[in-house]
């Protein structure tokens, strides 16, 4: 791995990582914040829970770490942040002809591509279930417990991950999540290009059609602007919501009178999902 | 005045606004973002103290809003913030020949030029300190006391207006200014361009001399990183130092250790440079 550049921020540690991913076949950059009480020795770093953050469609490593507001909270209750590229990326990976913002680079919509030519490189649901842990315990000393947290596309890439294993994520949230993607163009394009026509292969990747097939018991937290554009046309936000009342698990939504989809309403929640994630992982280090 | 939009953000808006400038002659856009208490009623907002941001090179009226983490502390201590662009810009407004980044647009330096081509948009002291004040209170209601503060080019901005304009702001404060611009490459090369070769205009528009003139009854706050790519070369902290220091009015300045130039040092001690303004806003609605 290479140190791309690192800085300090509330008296931790921002960094950037360059590394050549074995899953997506392609250089691959990723952001990190460790808090002060990590920078203490390896021993504290070595058990210090981290909190993935994936982004939604156009992002990159550095949107969530340099508008959410997040390191003054992560510095404050002892998170580590980690915040991975939302695709492969580089003149070999193939992108959407077209240029869509919504297809190819900077939308890889975390599932694992079976159709040419995407299923070369655009493998991120095993990049961020199993490499990007795998580096930051194997390479930079990162061992504690792990939540996980979106928005967007990211909501549903946390969402989905989150609930296909409840063994790897103390708790689930999301920020303005596609939570029915089968169901709204954003998610059609995306699966029938990445898994084709397998619409069995589809519902794998909806949180709101697994919420119907697994029992949930991962706590999950969801906030969603009531004016955020995208509300009606994508995000099939209703559908998650009479699923998550259905499964019966331990969840909270939370409709956000005059927010909209941007970086200010997540920089205006972000305290309240960042300590419901630390509570949940204290409580799953004390187990 | 055009609202180009607006957005919720910790319970207050965010909003950005197109006018045609009567300065600059071209159409300028800045940033404003209004505190929940201010949008209780027109009185409060009337009253509801004002803080001026002025950002660094290259940087628009967005950065400062998007990065610096701002807006929850103004939510919470009642403050409208204002973030202007940071040179006139437009198809029909020079720009250098050459192209960088640190003359011509978005390298207004807050001066007025006197200097042709740039003499007929480049008046970014007087849009600063004149025309944004009269469009806040004459077409917004904004009505408060004013405090200034900056980063960088904007810093060198906020103290020499400050300095200037002991009568029109409360209270001063930078992060990592241009302290002595008359000394360095960036300053040299702006106020060579802009004000030509006539060395006493350039002091009227360099910190460190302005503090040799004039005594300072404004309190003045100055955070610097130690390991800011630019402290060396370019920033002239010393001469601020001592200059502060000789004019013995109120001022505070603090080495921050390990820190660097970027939008995490502003965000890590934004909120004490909120708090001092807001301190002293209040001191100054009470006389």
């Amino acid at each position: 791995m290479e140190l791309l550049s690192q800085q300090s921020s509330f008296e931790g540690r921002y960094m950037r990582y360059k590394h050549a991913s074995a899953v997506n076949h392609c250089d691959m950059v990723f952001s990190v914040f460790v808090p002060p009480s990590a920078l203490q020795s390896e021993e504290a770093l070595k058990s210090t829970p981290v909190v993935y953050w994936l982004s939604g469609l156009t992002c990159t490593d550095e949107n969530f770490m340099q508008k959410a507001g997040a390191h003054r909270i992560a510095s404050d209750l002892g998170l580590i942040l980690v915040a991975p590229d939302t695709s492969p990326r580089g003149d070999d990976v193939p992108d959407d002809p077209e240029k869509s913002y919504d297809f190819g680079h900077g939308a890889g919509f975390y599932v694992n591509a079976t159709q040419a030519p995407w299923n070369e490189h655009y493998h991120m649901y095993d990049y961020i279930v199993y490499e990007l842990p795998e580096l930051l315990s194997g390479q930079l000393g990162m061992h504690g417990k792990a939540a996980i947290m979106g928005h967007s596309m990211g909501g549903h890439g946390a969402l989905t991950i989150g609930l296909r294993h409840p063994d790897l994520y103390a708790s689930i949230s999301a920020f303005s999540p596609i939570c029915n993607p089968v169901q709204c163009p954003w998610g059609q394009k995306a699966f029938s290009g990445y898994l084709g026509s397998d619409t069995e292969a589809w519902a794998e990747h909806d949180a709101s059609l697994l919420l119907e097939r697994v029992e949930s018991h991962v706590p999950i937290l969801v906030d969603q602007g009531s004016e955020d554009q995208f509300l009606n046309e994508q995000l099939g936000t209703k559908q998650l919501q009479k699923a998550l009342k259905q499964n019966k698990g331990d969840s909270q939504f939370n409709m956000r009178d005059t927010y909209d989809h941007s970086y200010f309403f997540i920089a205006s929640f972000i305290e309240e999902h960042l300590r419901f994630h630390a509570e949940h992982l204290q409580k799953s280090a004390s187990l």
